[in-house]
C-alpha cells in the first residue's frame, strides 16, 4: 500500500544526533520512499494527517519474553528464588499447547499499543511465538531459549527443535519474522553445551541471545565453578565470536566490559526488571564510554510488570543520573538512540530504526495534544521524561497500519484478554 | 449530587492492609455514605457502573509545583546550577500576571487525567493558584514559597501577601481549599526568617511545607554555615513543633531520621525529580523503618517531567529494591499506602485518603480491559507496576465527577492548551 503521512514533526537521527524536521514521509510496499518532497510519481492511497504531531521510528524491544505477559503480576515483591522456583517455573510447567500463543499476543498487543515494532524474544515453546508474530504484523526476531549440558539428551532435543522451527519460519511474514539460537544463560548451560549451539549458529548464519551477569548470585556460582566472571567464562568458549545480544550485565568488571567491546558485543540493558528483582543497576554510562552498543529491553512482564518502552526509556534516562549524581548521564537523545538505533543494530537488522529513505516503514506517530506533552517545549525530552506510550495513536509496520486513533487492525483484543484470563486462572497466576 | 457508582472492586485499607472488594459505594454530597449495602432510604441521581473496574482513593500528590508545568521538557539533561539558574529562574522572571493560572490549571489537567485528586503545592504567585484550584474542582492545599533573612523587608512583604492571601481563599471550593505556610528551604530562609514564618502559622494554626536535605551542596552549604545538618538546624529553630511536610530528604544521617522521627515530620519523597536532578534516591526504606510518615510527590514539571503520581508510584516501589538489592523493600501496598493514607496525613486532612463510610468522596475509577492491566492477577500489584495513569477512566473530588470516561468536565483543555504555549513560547521555555 502507499501510504502519505502529511507533515509531522519527523525525528531524524544524522551525525550521530536527533532532531525533529516536519516533513511529509512516502511509503510504498514495505519502504519509506520519501522524506521530504514527495515524488511526483507518488500516488498515496491513504493519507494520514501528522500535523501537531511527533513520528518516530518504532521503538526496538531488545530483550523480552512475550508469552510471559500471562504471568503479569503474579509474583511480585519476592525475592529472586522465590519468585523463579516459587513462582514462575511452576506456573510454566502448567502452561498448555496454545497458551503461548495468547499471551505472546498480549504482549504484543501491548508493545504496539506503546510504540514498540520489533522485538527481540526469547521462549520456551517453538511455533506459537512465530505463528503471533505472522499474525500481528509486528516485526520480530525470535530466540527458543536453550538449557543443557554437554551433548545431553535434553539440550540436543531443544537445540533440533530450534533449528527445526527456524527452518519452518524464517523469513515469514514477508520478511518479519527472524531467529536467533539462545543458550540461556552461564549457570544453564555449561561450556560444551554453549559451544554446541554456537556450531548451529554458524551453520546456521544467525546471532546469539543470551542472559549475562544478571545477578550476584550468578556471578558467585559461576567464579566458583570456573574461577572467572560468566563474561570471561563465555568470551572463552568463543561465543562472541558470533553476533550476540547479552541481556543484562548488571554486574560487571572494568575487565568484563573491555571484553564487550572488544568483542562488539550488544548489551540489552533492563532497568525495570533488573530493580524489580533487586539485581542492582547496570553500569550502562561506562558501558556506553567503552563504546559498547547498549540496547534496550523490558524482560517479560512477569518482572516489569509491562512490555512498555517508553516506561523502560524514562527509566534508563532517569535511573543512571541519580545513582551516578551526574544529571547529563544517560541524556534523552542517548536513552532515544538506545532505544531505536542500537536496537536495530544489536538485532542485526540494518533497515529499520531510522526514518530515512530506503528503510523499512515501522513507525510510530505520536499525539502532541496529551497533556503531560504541553507545552511542546522539546520533543526529545518529552518522550523520555514525559511520555508514558499512550501518546502512541498510530503504528506502522513494515508498511501496514496495526493500529490507527489508538485502533489495532486485524487483532480482536477482546479474544485475547478473555484467553489469556482463562490460562491465568487455570494456571494459578 | 448522589451517585452510585455500582459494583467496582474497591481498594479498602483496613488493618494497616490492602484488600480488593466489590461493592456498590453511594455518595451524598461529597461524601461517601455507604461501601457494601446501598442505604434502602438512598436514590442515585447518577450511576456509574463500575463492573470490571478498580475503584481507588483517589492519589494524593504531596508535593509539587503545578505551574511549573510551563517549564515542562525546557531544562534537561542540564546539571544542578545550570537548571535553576541558567533556565529555571530566568524564565521565572519572565512570567506575567496570569501565567500561573494557566500552568496550574495544565497541572490540574494532568493530575485528574492521572487519579490525583489532591496535591500540596509551593508557588510564587498568589491567588492565581486559588482561584485554578476552585474552578477545576480539585482539592489542594496550597502554600506561597517564602523566602526571606531576619525581618527583611522582602521576607516580610512575602509573608505578608501569603497571609493575606489565606484570609480571602481558605475554606473556598466547598471547603477544598486549605494552606500552609512555606519557608522555601534551609538555605533561602536564615533561622530567624524562619521562626517569623513559624509565629504566623501558629497564629492561623496552620502547618508548614519546606525543602529539606535536597542535595549535597545544600548540605555541604549547611554544615558550613552552621555546622549541623540541615534537619539539626530546622530542628533548633523549633520547627517542628508545627506540622510539617519536609520535601526530599535525600540526604540523612541516622540522627537526621531519628530527628524526623521523634518530631513526627512527614517526608515528601520525590524519587523522579531526585534522580533526574542528580541528587540521589532518599532512604525511603530506612524512613519507614522509622516510623517515618512517608508520603508521595512529582515535584514540578520542570524536574520530573510530568505530574503523574502513577509513574511516581512505579518508581517509588521500583528504585529501593534495586539500590538496596531487596526485592521487598517499599512493597505495592506500601507504595499504594504512601501514595494515599500517608499523603492525607502529611497534608492534616483526615477526610481524605481512604474508601470510608465518611470520608470524602475522592476516588478514581481505573480500566481493567487497557492491556498492561491483563490478566487482572493481582490488582495491588498492577497498581504499583503496570499502570501508568492512563488507564484512569473516571474521578470525583468532593462528589463531583471531574472527569467521566476520560473526558473532563468544566474543564476547557483546548483553552489550557493553548495559553500555556502562548507562555511558553513568550518566555523562551
Amino acid at each position: 500500500m502507499r501510504i502519505l503521512i502529511e507533515k509531522a514533526d519527523c525525528l531524524i537521527y544524522e551525525d550521530n544526533d536527533f532532531n525533529f524536521k516536519n516533513s511529509d514521509v512516502c511509503i510504498d510496499g514495505d519502504l519509506i520512499v520519501s522524506v521530504g518532497k514527495i515524488p511526483e510519481s507518488f500516488s498515496a492511497e491513504g493519507v494520514i494527517d501528522g500535523r501537531g504531531k511527533l513520528l518516530i521510528p518504532g521503538l526496538i524491544n531488545a530483550h523480552t519474553h512475550a508469552y510471559m505477559t500471562i504471568f503479569r503480576n503474579s509474583a511480585d515483591d519476592l525475592m529472586f528464588n522465590d519468585w523463579l522456583f516459587g513462582r514462575i517455573l511452576p506456573m510454566e510447567d502448567k502452561l498448555e499447547d496454545g497458551d503461548s500463543y495468547w499471551g505472546t499476543m498480549l504482549g504484543i498487543c501491548e508493545m504496539i499499543r506503546t510504540g514498540t515494532t520489533c522485538y527481540l524474544d526469547m521462549y520456551i515453546k517453538g511455533d506459537e511465538n512465530a505463528r503471533a508474530v505472522c499474525e500481528s504484523g509486528i516485526r520480530a526476531v525470535l530466540s527458543r531459549g536453550l538449557v543443557g549440558k554437554g551433548n545431553d539428551k535434553d539440550g540436543a532435543m531443544r537445540l533440533r527443535e530450534a533449528v527445526d522451527e527456524i527452518s519452518r519460519w524464517n523469513g515469514k511474514g514477508n520478511g518479519r519474522l527472524s531467529f536467533m539460537l539462545a543458550p540461556h544463560a552461564p549457570y544453564t548451560c555449561d561450556p560444551d553445551y554453549i559451544k554446541i549451539v554456537m556450531q548451529s549458529a554458524k551453520e546456521l548464519g544467525i546471532g546469539i541471545n543470551t542472559h549475562l551477569s544478571e545477578g550476584r548470585v550468578e556471578i558467585k556460582e559461576i567464579y566458583e565453578k570456573y574461577g572467572c566472571s560468566p563474561i570471561k567464562l563465555i568470551e572463552k568458549t568463543g561465543m562472541f565470536s558470533l553476533k550476540t545480544v547479552a541481556a543484562h550485565c548488571v554486574h560487571l568488571s572494568d575487565e568484563d566490559i573491555e571484553i564487550l567491546a572488544e568483542n562488539k558485543v550488544s548489551v540489552a540493558t533492563n532497568p525495570v526488571s533488573n530493580l524489580k528483582l533487586a539485581n542492582g543497576v547496570a553500569p550502562v554510562p561506562k558501558l556506553l564510554k567503552a563504546g559498547v552498543n547498549v540496547c534496550l529491553g523490558t524482560d517479560g512482564a512477569a518482572s516489569n510488570n509491562t512490555l512498555n518502552l517508553f516506561r523502560e526509556l524514562s527509566m534508563l534516562t532517569l535511573i543512571h543520573k541519580g545513582v551516578n549524581e551526574d544529571s547529563q548521564a544517560v541524556s534523552a537523545k542517548e536513552g532515544i538512540k538506545i532505544a531505536t538505533v542500537n536496537g536495530a543494530a544489536a538485532l542485526g537488522l540494518d533497515g529499520i530504526g531510522q526514518i530515512k529513505v530506503g528503510m523499512k516503514a515501522d513507525l510510530a506517530l505520536i499525539d502532541l495534544n496529551a497533556v503531560n506533552m504541553v507545552p511542546n517545549n522539546n520533543p526529545v525530552a518529552a518522550l523520555a521524561y514525559s511520555a508514558n506510550g499512550s501518546e502512541v495513536q498510530t503504528v506502522i509496520v513494515n508498511g501496514e497500519i496495526l493500529m490507527e486513533n489508538r485502533e489495532l487492525k486485524g487483532i480482536d483484543e477482546e479474544r485475547i484478554r478473555y484467553e489469556v484470563a482463562g490460562i491465568a486462572k487455570r494456571i494459578g497466576a
